[in-house]
């Protein structure tokens, strides 16, 4: 079913490359292309061809040429937002974009709102709402791992396995609406511990799903890592070596960029977001003592935790500094790496003598670095990268990033806890079928099967305008 | 003539829209394409189709999808280059971007070179080459002026007027030329009088090209504009105004940006550029007097002044800042606006009584304003649009913006003086024969039937990756 309303149009990439690309679609997009567009050579108009074909003419107003442009035709149900649409390719400048938009506008197209392309092809059945959700991640993806979920769940990876946990349940409810039915009869279709089961599985499945989004949340914003330590550790120059470091290690294809954010790293992939170096980055270390309120807001923000001290260092105020951040994590799955800095200033067998006699708790690493030599920096990127790779949930095939799955799934969760409870103290079978129906309404919530215009709002509202 | 080397690929949009594209061009372009490409729905690849065909599918790398993208096949010699080529439009981020274009170099593609795709448009005969300089002088343009001159090249309207010339010089070199190869004979095939009247025809259209050249340039690059006056009379108040002004006119497109330079100005369609305003824009005046070597450059860069003064001012120091300033601009074709600032401090009788006691010259105003209130600036604004629309060239419809040009053209009227002057005083045929070959020479130059690697060098390397 295609939903017809009016028709938009909406710039479709940034200016400022060598081509820029407007889009209209709608029931009237073909027509108002075709009034402005005149095509060379074979003379077949936008509204005469066949979709999926490029016409080469020129955009007129009036007598005035505005630009030479490829005109590229889309059919309904054969586009993105699944009606007919239109893409005009015209010569980079925001000028001749800015241009084009006022002859659709002028010519019966309205200005797109943010995210109404999407939307519109979420209303038209060509995805649902978490690959459309996908759609806004995708282009924002800058490193590998975020851009594979991204891709993943665009490609209704996680949507297949919503879907999956919603036709189990809708299974178990029907037989209980069945039961219900018959319910003067007092008949049981329905193994009670078969029952069990499915709700104990699905139950299941939506909980690792809802854990997954720690991760998948750290890989899509980027893993925070809080450096600290005492003055004239090195703090400033270990953040500067890996950054510099990075820079030379982006490789480049002229004309393509990675944007550059200031304070991030992406090792095998993955981004990782150093938090709160503004004191770092100040030529002399700021005093700073470990347990002040600042150090401590740090870590408590972190995933992984860099403590740097230096090979000159008593071993009793490294573990006791050690033991001070170990006290604020505890517990939280966080992980501390303990950096020995100023690796030069020593012997190999004073890093030995050293290394011995500090204390490390399972899932820690020590590392013996000089940022300034820059000696141990591949290293110290393979640890950070080992924090990732050694979350349980990191290669699951199915890793949730967005926060709005990740309530509706904590919601079917607390759902499916009422169905077991009920189960196991004998509640009656009306009261089970609500809250079954209600862990079935959450998954729908995910994949869009139940929506409102308050939720399809809050999600476009935060797209870019032509997406 | 379809020259075919190796295969080159580019991004070709900006990444950071909903969309971006990447392309490549060359002969081995839709199998390189090919190999990365799986179609989705009917299943024919891109080496299959017709040209001018869009297909829908994955960019793919080994199991893994990078993208879903729409693929555009162009055969030669029906594409931008004249040579096979494929865009890929995919979702609109960088790093997806670069993904492609990792994979169509490993699979034999090389990274194009700033203006390549432009540089074989040209020498596979799409276009000559003024316009394909004009390409780059229109993703440029960012006012209607600007805009209008590079479509007007582009679209070859210069070209047409060089070849014009170029053709009548031909005429004018076989007639002479066979006067030579008769030269036993003492022939004369040729008219004087009718060559004087081509030879003099010539060299006076391309003398008002390339006198077309001021205006041009202004209107490429934006009109500079010098505010000068006394300290405190309103400098920096009236160039806050008429930059917050412009900013509220700018209409937006929700998405489109006129990429905002500082300082800058558009009035109907065409770019104002104020000069060196470093120092207007600190809170207090500087001390700055006329006559002193900071204004008389600001004069010297200006193609119009504003002469700042207030409504309290003395007549008498009114005209003789004036006159200051003409005596730096006189014979130079500058345009003087004296501006008299804070007419709120004054009743409009005391506006009468000022202006009956200012001197003006031929083709200068004097305008009363207060850039605090904010009257008398729409007045100001069509008094700078007034001093381009009067420009006699601003009308003609050809005019040249590009300094290479310009060049050719002087070196084509130098020719054409010796050409005249050896009619007069007649000279020996084959030494004119020489001069109207160099004419014809330069004027080939400008639309590249005349070239050197050196020349496309400097053309395209001015151009952006991807264009």
């Amino acid at each position: 079913m295609i939903r017809t309303g009016d028709t938009i149009c909406a710039p479709a990439t940034a200016s400022g490359g060598a081509i820029a690309v407007v889009r209209i679609s709608g029931p009237e997009s073909l027509v108002i292309a075709g009034k402005i567009f005149v095509p060379g050579g074979k003379k077949t108009g936008i509204t005469a061809v066949a979709g999926n074909t490029i016409l080469f003419g020129e955009i007129i107003e009036g007598p005035e040429v505005i630009d030479e442009v490829l005109v590229s035709v889309f059919r309904a149900p054969h586009s993105y937002t699944g009606e007919d649409s239109v893409e005009i390719s015209c010569h980079g400048s925001s000028f001749i974009q800015k241009r084009i938009l006022e002859l659709f506008i002028r010519n019966g197209a309205r200005p797109a709102k943010p995210g109404e392309f999407t939307q519109r092809a979420f209303l038209n059945g060509k995805m649902d709402l978490s690959q459309a959700e996908a759609v806004a991640d995708l282009v924002k993806a800058s490193g590998e791992a975020s851009h594979r979920l991204a891709m993943n769940q665009m490609r209704g990876g996680f949507s297949a396995e919503i879907l999956k946990l919603r036709d189990e349940l809708l299974h178990f409810a029907s037989l209980i609406e069945l039961e219900l039915d018959f319910g003067e009869e007092d008949v049981e279709f329905a193994d009670r511990t078969e029952l069990k089961k499915i709700v104990g599985k699905v139950s299941s499945v939506s909980g690792t799903l809802a854990d997954s989004f720690l991760i998948g949340n750290a890989i899509k914003t980027g893993i925070p890592v809080a450096i600290v330590g005492k003055p004239n550790s090195g703090k400033s120059t270990l953040l500067n070596t890996l950054l510099l470091e990075e820079k030379a290690i982006v490789s480049e294809i002229p004309g393509t960029t990675r944007d550059v954010i200031e304070d991030t790293l992406i090792i095998k992939g993955i981004e990782y977001r150093f938090i709160d170096t503004a004191g770092l980055r100040e030529t002399n270390d700021i005093i700073e003592n470990l347990g002040i309120k600042k150090t401590r807001e740090k870590i408590i923000q972190a995933s992984v935790i860099l403590l740097i001290d230096e090979l000159n260092d008593e071993p009793d105020s490294i573990n006791h500094r050690a033991d001070n951040i170990r006290e604020i994590i505890r517990g939280s799955g966080k992980k501390l790496i303990l950096v020995i800095n100023k690796s030069d200033t020593g012997t190999v067998s004073d890093a030995e003598e050293l290394r011995a006699k500090i204390r490390l708790d399972d899932g820690e690493s020590v590392i013996f670095i000089s940022a300034r030599e820059k000696t141990g920096i591949d290293e110290l990127r393979d640890l950070l990268a080992a924090v990732v790779e050694s979350d349980k949930l990191f290669n699951e095939s199915v890793i949730i990033t967005n926060i709005r799955h990740y309530e509706a799934l904590i919601k079917v969760s607390d759902s499916l806890r009422r169905v077991m409870d009920g189960l196991d103290s004998g509640i009656p079978d009306d009261l089970i079928a609500i809250d079954i129906r209600q862990a079935i309404h959450y998954l729908g919530e995910i994949t869009g099967e139940i929506t409102t215009d308050e939720i399809l709002g809050n999600i476009f509202r935060n797209f870019c305008i032509g997406k």
